[in-house]
This record gives structure tokens, C-alpha cells and sequence, in this order.
């Protein structure tokens, strides 16, 4: 790590660091203006772009937020700022993907009983989040242009038009992607499946995060592969010194990770270490499989690029989905195959053929139109504030010393809990007070995370998501014994209404 | 096998082999009308029923029709009747799931390419065959009446109304399905391969058909599995005594075969050997995977019931599909996982999570508006009436000495050409002509019945189709020299325009 653009990235990475101090210990309030950029520049002696660098990852983690015209500012009200999640000494259950499963199982049941309130799955259960009366509009002229969609038979790799606009989009996260190495899946999940099957063999060893979507760890088991968890930073992701030392040891056949707003912990990798995970893969020839699945929903001002972008020899599968952005229902996903493109269309095709041209077609034309970039706009504006606002309640109403993560995108918020609160036990309690959210066990395949809890912010904000938010902190108390809010900031964070 | 059921089975089997004979020999004429039941009780000495259930099987073989309030009359325009695929020795292709799916590759390109015509996927391309207008409208109404549906997550096994709905249409295939045992899947291929990974791990043998669905030789290969053939008459289907010794020898972990209108050779296999199958897979205790995608689109007057019907024990899982029936670009399927059934639910949640709850309810509404079963007899008559034009085409314009099956349902010819025509070779001259149909080479994992072509009857049968059947008949005339139309009939089967 001798080059130029290395050297420069510790740079601007160290100048951040000691902004987010300064930030942590309060030197920089919440609410008040850092010093403009061309001021920094001289008052550091370092350049302007520099600066600029820091700033943007300073906003990428969630500690400031640029205000057009304006200039950047610390943002408010945060809770315990969280380095990494405490891991409680477990005893790994015998059959853990299939307890996983049974616990997914009561989280489902609760999702679709409407008497309980949700705060477990991240997916929107309200149509105000979608554009779905555009999309309604286009797929009822489609069906009276086209009838006859529905009596065809949808081939694989799937819509030619479809493709070209997801390569087009990919653009912006800065991947050149040919549309025929693309496949339409059966949303994310599938993608993710297919490739982990294309990449690896029953036996093989996948590499992850942790904590880790929880449904990989039952995908895995279902594919007979095994989980290498891999030291991953709150902030910064995978520890890529760990992930080297298993690469150069030949100890891992793919690797599957979120490097983009990552969930459960929100995080975004730094530029560098994203360059640093392609360059690693592609030197050792293993297979990254990376979820995109929330890397349209950065809260930044600009879009942080894919690892995909850096690839340089194709090891590098890029798996995403409209679910998370625009159609929950219509289950549409994508994956780039890289150097496996023709495995994966193959692949695809035996196993579940092809996805709905009808369901193709309509987000094809959404896409045309153009609409897609304003929604992403107001969808990214929404999860932020939702976010900080379920923050703001953590804050207020869970037991002192408690932690929790300032995502960069997505929307979801990971909390650790102080020492006493179970959160299987919690969640069997709140599960009596109709409550559902999703126990940290399920993130890990050692079941570690005991104390660890994911919040959903994407339901609608109304009294009663805040209610129940004020009532697991209650319940959390209860059980370590400890007061409520640590941070209380006096600011009102309830919505107007 | 001393019970009663099965003597009277074959007491009527044989019967009704002497009168196929008799078909087959011209004693009864094509066009002629069969001795009343009960004349030919009278005369052959046997009860009422036996002759019934002859006759019945004669329908399902189609050698004969029934017409209402007249009687049983011989099906016209028998082409040589095909007793079996004829295995010309061939050297196992080094990879042979690679090369099929490069055939199938470009089987798939033709068919998106609209100057070819196309007589090799079972899949309509044209509205006409499938109620598309008032599916569209349900559809719309449902986008006016509920937008949200497009914004929400759809959860696995998949909507309760529309398991509610196919438990009930069960029944007229004789089973008697619990809903809570029915996982939605995308189309019966994901419900095959789901099926075949609940029961399985790598490395297992599974037992089928040959020939069969060209796709599950891939299939198999992409989940590690061995596929083992079974011999398949064309007329009863899988070989039980084969079954049984190597089910008693331990040499299978699992069965994959499609015992009503099979693909692609059309039989249906008698009742008695369906309830000997189930028998079998329940005394073995070895999982049987019933594909019954065309169990609904039989061309008998009754239809023959499923071998899930006779379930002991839950060994039986059965996948089907409303892609062949009702709605292609839909891709919805199911499988009824039997004792597999809550693994099943899970593996479909971490492979592919749902389907689409727009399209699921869409069907629902469909189904409740009991619009299927009349749909479901034009379909029947339709293709019925298809296969046995094709079948006239067939007698007329193919090599003398060519032999095709008698679809008992489905829409599917299986032709043997005489020794001298290679369907490999003949596929790839016909590309030429921009003609595509299926090899037989694709339909057995050891690149037998390079002499077998299957020919699809589910297309509209125009000048174009009708051309591309003669033009197919002049390339393998050319390449065995023998002279075309072993029985020309002097009908003229052509369509009226």
C-alpha cells in the first residue's frame, strides 16, 4: 500500500477521524456549522480536496450533513456512539440455522398479523413509500396495449430493455456493466443463491460480516456451505487485514458481503478499503459476492461507488433488487456474474426460469421516464430523518449505556444493549405486548449478538411505532435494572402530529 | 399383487390391449363407432365395469373418443404406433449438461428471434390460448382497488387465498391437499428444484424417466445430483419392476417422473400402476417428486388422478403450475411437499422468499370466478384436436418407417425417425430454414434417441406451422432416402383457411 491514491486516502481518512472525535467528545455540537472548507484547508495545512474528502466521509458516516447554500453541519441527537457490537459468550445452538429459522418464522407471523406492531422486517408494509400509482398506471395500459404479455412465456436471462436500463443505471455507482452480463432474478435473494451456487460447492467456505443479513446463515446451511465470520468495524466494515490473511491461506472460496450501507449496522466502507476488497479478490482469485441491496439508499450528498467498480478481472458478482426502492411485490432483482455471467444465466434458467415480462416491462418504463431519480431522492430524504428520529427516541427512553449505529443508508439501526438485556428473552416479552423487532442472534451463525437488536425505520412513523418504541425501552430497563436516557437532548424529535 | 383391484385392473388391460391391436391392424377403421358397453360385455363375457374401464383406457391411450350421446368412436389418421424410443448407441458426451444447454441455447434464441417458426418449446406464444383479457381486467381492477399491493412485501409459502383455492381444485385430480402443506414457488420448475433439494444432498441418485423434461438434466447436474434412467414404456410409463429392484437394492434417493401426460411421450400411466408407484415410494420409503404440470390437460373424458392421490405416507410431493394452463408470464407454481412440507416452506424462503402477491391474487380471483374449468376444456379440446392434426401431418409428409406417440394429454409429439436421420444434424439444417425444434438427443442423460424429435402442438396452427411440418418431413426424407407418408389417409386434416 506504497501508491499515490493510498497514501492520500489515510490522509483525508485521519482528518476525519479526528473531526468525528472532536464531534463524539462534543467539541462540535450538534447543530453547529464546521468551518468552510477553504478555511479547514489552511487551518490543517493540508489541500482543499482533502478536506473536501474528509468531509464527505465525515457525511457518508452519518456524523455531519451538507445543508445547500450553507455548508456542513454536525448533526443532532445521537445516542452512544457504537464501536463494535458486544459479543456475549454463547454456547452455538446445535441446529442454529434451522432455530434461525423457526425465530424468522414467529417475526413473519407477526408481520402479517395486523394487530402487531412491526419494527422486525426491513420492508415497508405502507404504499405511500413507492410511486405505486405510477407504476399501477403503467402496468394497466401495458395490459390493454399488450394482452397478450400474459400468455407468453418469459425466457431467461430476462427483458433486453430491462437489462440496458439497469446497466445504464449502474452508472452511477459507478460500474460499467454490459447489460448480457446481466441476469433478472426473483429479487435479491435469488441473486444472492444463484450466485453463491455458480461460485461455490457443497462443503466450501464463504466468508461474511459480522453481524450479517440474517437470512444468509439458513441460505448457506441450505447449500451445505460454511460461515467464516470476519471481524467487521461498525464504521469501516470488513477488517480486510483478517480477510487477507484467510485469502493468502487459502481458507476462503467466495465472500459475501454489503460494503454499501450495510445491513444490520448501516455502515458504508471507506473508498479505499473498497479498493483495497476488489484489488484483494482479484489478486487471489476469489469470488466477492456483493450485496448492493441498499446502495441506492446512501444518506450522503453523493452516491459512494460499488466495490464492483474497482473489479478488474471479473471476480466480482454484483447482486441488487428494486424491492428495497420501488415494488416490493413485484420481486424483481439483478445480478452482474462477471466472469461468471453465462454460468449464472444458465443457472437461472434451471432453476426457476425467468421473471414476468409484465413485471419487467412496467419497471422498464418507470425507469424511461425518469421518475426513478426524484423517488430515490425523496425515499433517501425520508429513511434519513426516520432514522434519526428513531434515534432520537433510543436515546431518550433505552437504558443508560446503551449503544446504537448512525447508519449511512438504508434503514435499519443496530443496538447493543448494556450487559443483562436478553434479547430473545426481550423479544418473547414484547412478542405478549404485540410487539415484533429482530433479536441480534439471528445475525450470526455462532449466535453471538445476544444483546444485540435491529429496529426497523422504514414503517410509518406515527404514535404507535413511537409507543412501541418507548415500550422496548421500558421492557430493556426492567430487565438490566438501569434508567432511562442516556443522552436526553431536550429536543422533540416527535413528528407534527 | 393377488388383491382384487388389481386382477379386474388387468382383466380390462387386457381387453383393451386386444382392441388397440385391432386398432392398430385396421380391423376397426379410424372413424368407426366401437360396440355398445353393453353389447361388448355380452360378447367378450365380462361385467359392465371391465368394459368401462377398457374403454376408459383406450380414451386415455387415444386410441378412441367419446362422443356424447352416441358412443366410442376410433380416433382417425394413426401414424406407425410407437412402441418405444429407439437408443441408437452413442458415445456419452464428455460434459453432457453443458452441451444440452448449449442446444437448449439456442432453442431459446430462436424463439425470440420472430422470423423463425417454432415447433420446439412447450410454451403457447399467443394470447388466444389463454384467458389474458379477463385475467387483464381482474388485474387492473386490482391495481385501482388495492395500489398498495405493489408496495408490499410479499411473504412466503405464499398467499393463503390462492393455497386455499388450489387445495380445492385438488380434488379433481383425486387428492386431498391441507393448504398449510403447499409452498407457492415460481413456476414448477423452481417447485421441482426445491423439491429436489429438500430430498436430496449432493451426490444422491435420482431415478427417471426416459426421455424426459430436457431441463432436468441440467437441473440435476447444477445440484450435484446423478441421474439414473429408468426404462419407460411409452404407453404405461416408468418400468415398476425396474423401480422396484433398484428401490429394494437402495441404489435410488429419490424419484423425479411425470406420470400423467408425460413430456415429452404423452402417455398417462394406468391406474393400477399408479397406485403399485405410490405403493412402492411409500414401502421404501424413498420421496417420489410427481411433475403434474399437464395432469390438468388430459384428453380423456375423465381425468386419470394423480399418484399423490394414493399417498400413503407423504412421500409424495407434487409440483405443477399454472404457467401451461392459465398464465405463462405469471411464473406461478406449487408443490405440495407431503412429510417435506415445513422444510419446503423454508427453502423456498431462503432460495427465492415469495411470489408476487399482484400476480398471486390475480389468479385467486380468477379461480373463485370459476371461469378455469370451462377454460380448461377448450384448452383440452383445442390441443387435442392440435396433436391430431399434427399427428395426420406426420402420416403424410415424414420418412415411412417414422413412428410418434399418442398423446394421452399435453401438447407434445414424440417422433422416432427411421435409422439414417440424426436430429442433431436435422436441428441444425433446419436452423437454416429458420425452423427450430427439439432433438431427442436432449431428453436422456446418455444422449440416446439421436433418431427422437419432439415436436410442440402448442402453437397456432397456421400455413407457417403446418409449411415448417412438411418442410421438416422433405430434410429427413432427404437424409434416410426412404420416400415420405407410411399411411397416407386421404383426409385432408389441414385447418379451414
Amino acid at each position: 500500500m506504497t501508491d499515490t491514491a493510498d497514501f492520500s486516502d489515510t490522509r483525508y481518512n485521519q482528518l476525519a477521524e479526528q473531526l468525528a472525535d472532536a464531534i463524539r467528545r462534543g467539541t462540535l455540537a450538534p447543530g453547529s456549522r464546521l468551518p468552510s472548507v477553504r478555511r479547514s484547508a489552511q487551518t490543517w495545512s493540508v489541500s482543499i480536496n482533502t478536506v473536501v474528502a474528509a468531509y464527505r466521509r465525515l457525511e457518508d458516516r452519518g456524523f455531519i450533513e451538507a445543508r445547500p447554500q450553507s455548508g456542513f453541519y454536525v448533526r443532532a441527537a445521537l445516542p452512544a456512539l457504537h464501536h463494535q457490537p458486544q459479543e456475549q459468550p454463547q454456547t452455538p445452538a446445535a441446529e442454529p440455522a434451522d432455530e434461525v429459522l423457526d425465530l424468522i418464522d414467529k417475526v413473519f407471523a407477526s408481520q402479517i398479523d395486523p394487530t402487531y406492531t412491526n419494527l422486525s422486517l426491513a420492508c415497508p408494509q405502507s404504499n405511500d413509500f413507492y410511486p405505486t400509482g405510477k407504476l399501477g398506471r403503467i402496468m394497466s395500459s401495458l395490459l390493454r396495449r399488450q394482452p397478450n404479455l400474459i400468455g407468453q412465456y418469459a425466457l431467461p436471462p430476462g427483458s433486453p430493455a430491462l437489462r440496458q436500463q439497469i446497466a445504464r443505471r449502474a452508472l452511477a455507482l459507478g460500474m460499467i456493466l454490459e447489460p448480457a452480463d446481466i441476469t433478472i432474478t426473483h429479487g435479491c435473494m435469488e441473486a444472492l443463491q444463484l450466485a453463491l451456487r455458480v461460485t461455490t460447492k457443497p462443503g466450501d467456505s464463504v466468508g461474511l460480516e459480522t453481524p450479517t443479513y440474517f437470512y444468509l446463515l439458513p441460505m448457506l446451511a441450505s447449500l451445505g456451505l460454511k460461515a467464516v465470520e470476519i471481524p467487521t468495524d461498525p464504521q469501516t466494515g470488513l477488517s480486510l487485514d483478517v480477510l487477507e490473511m484467510l485469502l493468502t491461506e487459502k481458507r476462503l472460496n467466495a465472500v459475501i458481503a454489503m460494503p454499501t450501507a450495510q445491513n444490520p449496522l448501516g455502515f458504508t466502507m471507506p473508498l479505499a478499503a473498497k479498493k483495497r476488497l476488489a484489488r484483494l479478490m482479484n489478486d487471489h482469485q476469489v469470488p466477492l459476492i456483493e450485496d448492493g441491496l441498499y446502495a441506492e439508499i446512501q444518506f450522503g450528498a453523493t452516491l459512494s461507488p460499488a466495490v464492483k467498480a474497482f473489479d478488474r478481472d471479473g471476480w466480482i458478482l454484483f447482486c441488487t433488487s428494486f424491492t428495497k426502492t420501488l415494488a416490493p411485490d413485484f420481486r424483481i432483482g439483478w445480478v452482474d456474474g462477471g466472469r461468471f455471467a453465462d454460468k449464472l444465466h444458465k443457472l437461472k434458467a434451471v432453476s426457476s426460469m425467468a421473471e414476468s415480462a409484465l413485471l419487467s416491462q412496467t419497471l422498464t418504463l418507470f425507469l424511461e421516464s425518469g421518475g426513478y431519480d426524484h423517488h430515490l431522492r425523496v425515499l433517501r430524504r425520508r429513511y434519513a430523518s426516520q432514522v434519526e428520529q428513531a434515534r432520537a427516541l433510543i436515546a431518550r427512553h433505552f437504558p443508560q449505556g446503551t449503544r446504537a449505529t448512525q447508519p449511512a443508508g438504508g434503514f435499519v439501526i443496530w443496538v447493543d444493549f448494556p450487559p443483562g438485556v436478553d434479547c430473545v428473552t426481550l423479544f418473547r416479552q414484547l412478542l405478549k405486548d404485540k410487539i415484533c423487532m429482530t433479536p441480534g442472534q439471528l445475525y450470526s451463525p455462532s449466535g453471538r449478538y445476544s444483546n444485540g437488536l435491529r429496529l426497523s425505520c422504514c414503517y410509518v412513523f406515527d404514535t404507535r411505532y413511537i409507543s412501541a418504541m418507548i415500550r422496548i425501552g421500558e421492557r430493556a430497563c426492567e430487565m438490566c435494572g438501569l434508567p432511562p436516557g442516556l443522552e436526553a437532548t431536550g429536543t422533540d424529535y416527535f413528528p407534527d402530529k
